[in-house]
């Protein structure tokens, strides 16, 4: 699996980094060749330093459980080996009805995942609880066919990519472990993170026999159809730079055209790619645009109140810092060196990065582009006013045709919300469903996907005013601010509060 | 669809009439080659009499709806058109949120479950409701590849017959028609009979935004894996003898040594042939005792305090009948005689039949049994104390054996308990989900597998001492006892609690 290592940091954590196929009939005013780009949504961004997940911190074992590639068929198909961290290190075992932490894996390796969910970690000892990571198929190394190139060679390949498929892998895989280890009795509290926050909700709602509850993060299941708007997501992140300073804000939108009238130049190119500092010289104004794009949707998602080092070495509030930047650059700066101070903040916060590279293969073959283009289709468009980012209607024809065209398939934009609802949220699981917490930091650009109001006594909406992408789910730290520690409080006591009902239940009728 | 009216027939009613593969190591001391048979367990009885359903009774307009042959994968696969009943006659339409009441078809022509189901268009105008009947794919002429042929032609292309893939079908097609009419505000109320019941609560609980309740009429759900005993069933249709007489179920309980030894003599064939009057000479007792089995299960179903003509002609309590004929035959009649004119009730209560006939081909391709031998596994057994039936224990690889030959699949018998539950259902759902009916009659032999008490306020269980099967979803007449009336108030009046509930929740928001 050589080149997973790459691959996963690739779609590591939700970013729509770009649009879709530019169109003839687009009613913008922008540029035709800055945006949109030809790339469907994807949740995570790709211009990110691969970091090696540092294996010495958490201690597991590394297993692998057969799986039927297709659940809802009986077609003569091959088996495929599905990947598992597990830890029984504080597991009381079940004899005591130790619980079972499940991180629902998503579109990345699952080690990764693992390594970047402390939380769960942290919790385990104090609950006796056994973790899981089971791992997504067609990610890392649990790859149908056998490898990844095999499982990746066309859209019949991938035709087995898809949420229900993972979803029924977790309760097949819990199911047997569980009754391998004679843990029938063993309550599985579901955690997930950004679209494995997605799965941990559908999960909960779809498998209430295997599991008691879930920990959603940052997970935006209403991201469909036109549950939200389609501006949603831009405008979160716009607004985390203009509240940090307005006339930020402004030299970013002014960027964009300033871009495109030195990229029409003579020699347009060359001078961009100086300035920014690229290692080869670029091809295109949009591949700029893209990388630019990738920085601040990615900033606004991990703009965490203290230093990071998530996909790549931050300070504490990056986008103060930012537009620190491009606010104190030097009288009679250009924008476009305004544009690069800025974005540095978020590339070469370390300073040791001489030159840039970008992907050179935007059109590869990649497990989230597949799942954007079949069932995961997030309309986005970016509004003329509110918007920092040029402006874009979402177009679904053109992007169905960039689908056709990358993948041979053609999307089911409808069926997200056919399969695990989204509209009326609030009325549909009132009285049905229980024992989901919605976790969300304003900050992050996802957050207005996801459910922000409690539902019901026991499906429950906790919202931080400063917290960023799935901040909660990180291993906690000297300087997190005393909400986040809150947060993490009330996350444990409600989902102590499941164990006590499931163990009161169990308890009630072993009497009777 | 020429072959419909017949297969559709076949399949009809629960009847789990011939057990399993026999084995060498059989426990039992039955004659080898009496019982189990070869065939899976199925719902429906196969000694029935094709009845064409009288279209008159009901108006309704049949249309096509194009569907997705595999909704869980993005295969490059033909669509296929699933026919549907519909009838508006008494909806009040979207501008007055008029119901939806939608029937589950289960595993047969929909027609045939439209006139059988009279409750539904009894109802409907009391409620202002839309009739909806769709049919389940590969069954009636919802048929995949275009034919029952081709449909049927091998495991490849039967392998989308599932019942999560009929959920599916069902949620894509409301949807649509909802999206179509600007329906969207219109509740969906779920019916559903024996397997349709299944699938009714099946559907409630995993599409919970598409449907805010369901009535599920005798529906099995636990009769999976260990959850009941696997005895369950035979012990029910035994005790519906043994409480008319005693010396009906021991003549019964003697009968199967009997037909045994009566076959292992010279021409012993040919001489219970003409005792049981069939058209043809037997071929093995196996498929005499097959026709019996079907019999006694089948009038245990059936077993209704008023005349009845579902499959066949029947008194009211035809089992009392059937006893009754057993018990008053001429002294000196031999125990073949007295079965035989017990179970005359059953096949020729009318007296015009002048000779039987049996199923010629007893392995080919049915729906059902296809079912039965990749999802549907329900261990029987027949219990050697307390079952009028030769002993037999669920021989689980026997059974797997005999899927093998007959359609070349292996069955996932812990997939259903996997997806849908059932393990601990009291539990699981007592404070998940709600709005589902769990309804049976304690004569019905599939009452043992399914729900009968209360799991919450409001996913509750109606029982009554003297229903059969499903016979609250059949329509009323003037027969009908007090108990059966005071049924089907109650039920309405949950499914109106269910609506009102839905309009209250609807109007809390909009005036928000």
């Amino acid at each position: 699996m050589a080149s997973s290592t790459v691959s996963f940091l690739l779609v590591l954590l939700f970013i729509t980094a770009v649009l879709l196929q530019s169109s003839s009939s687009s009613p913008t005013s922008q540029p035709s060749d800055i945006f949109p780009s030809n790339k469907p949504p994807r949740f995570l961004g790709k211009h990110s330093r691969p970091i090696k997940p540092n294996n010495q911190q958490y201690r597991y074992e590394t297993r692998f459980f057969s799986q039927p590639l297709d659940h809802f068929s009986f077609l003569d198909l091959p088996t495929f080996q599905q990947r598992y961290l597990i830890s029984t290190e504080h597991w009381v075992g079940p004899s005591r009805s130790g619980p079972i932490f499940l991180y629902c894996g998503n579109e990345g390796d699952i080690e990764w995942f693992a390594v970047n969910t402390g939380f769960v970690w942290d919790i385990a000892p104090r609950f006796g609880a056994m973790i899981l990571f089971p791992e997504h198929r067609y990610y890392g190394e649990s790859m149908p066919f056998r490898s990844r190139e095999e499982a990746y060679r066309n859209a019949t390949t991938l035709s087995y990519l898809t949420a229900e498929q993972a979803l029924a892998d977790f309760a097949l895989l819990i199911t047997d472990l569980k009754q391998n280890l004679s843990a029938e009795g063993c309550p599985v509290v579901l955690f997930g993170g950004s679209y494995g926050g997605m799965l941990a909700a559908w999960m909960r709602l779809k498998y209430p026999h295997i599991a008691v509850g879930a920990l959603a993060s940052s997970a935006p299941i209403l991201q469909f159809e036109d549950i939200v708007p389609p501006e949603t997501f831009y405008n979160i992140v716009s607004n985390s730079f203009k509240r940090e300073s307005s006339s930020c804000f402004d030299t970013i939108k002014r960027s964009w055209n300033a871009l495109a009238s030195e990229g029409q130049k003579e020699d347009g190119l060359r001078q961009l790619s100086k300035t920014f500092r690229f290692c080869r010289e670029l091809t295109s104004v949009q591949a700029l645009t893209d990388w630019l794009d990738s920085a601040y949707s990615y900033l606004a998602m991990v703009n965490y109140p203290y230093p990071s080092n998530f996909l790549m070495p931050l300070p504490g509030h990056p986008i103060k810092e930012l537009c620190r930047k491009i606010d104190g650059s030097p009288d009679g700066s250009s924008i476009l060196e305004l544009i690069f101070n800025g974005v540095s903040v978020y590339y070469n916060y370390t300073g040791e990065v001489e030159c840039f590279k970008l992907d050179d293969d935007p059109h590869g073959m990649d497990g989230w582009n597949w799942q954007a283009c079949t069932e995961m289709v997030m309309p986005m468009s970016s509004d003329r006013n509110t918007s920092m980012f040029p402006a874009y209607d979402w177009d679904y024809s053109a992007f169905r045709e960039g689908c056709r065209m990358d993948f041979q398939v053609i999307p089911r934009p409808r069926w997200i919300t056919t399969e695990f609802g989204g509209h009326d949220i609030e009325h549909v699981l009132k009285f049905f469903g229980s024992n989901i917490i919605f976790s969300n930091g304003l900050l992050d650009p996802w957050s207005g996907g996801s459910v922000l109001k409690n539902i019901s006594e026991t499906i429950v909406a906790l919202v931080t005013e400063e917290g960023a992408h799935h901040i909660d789910l990180r291993s906690s730290t000297k300087e997190d601010p005393d909400w986040l520690v809150e947060q993490r409080e009330t996350e444990m006591k409600v989902i102590q509060g499941w164990l006590d009902e499931y163990h009161k239940k169990m308890k009630a009728t072993s009497y009777m």
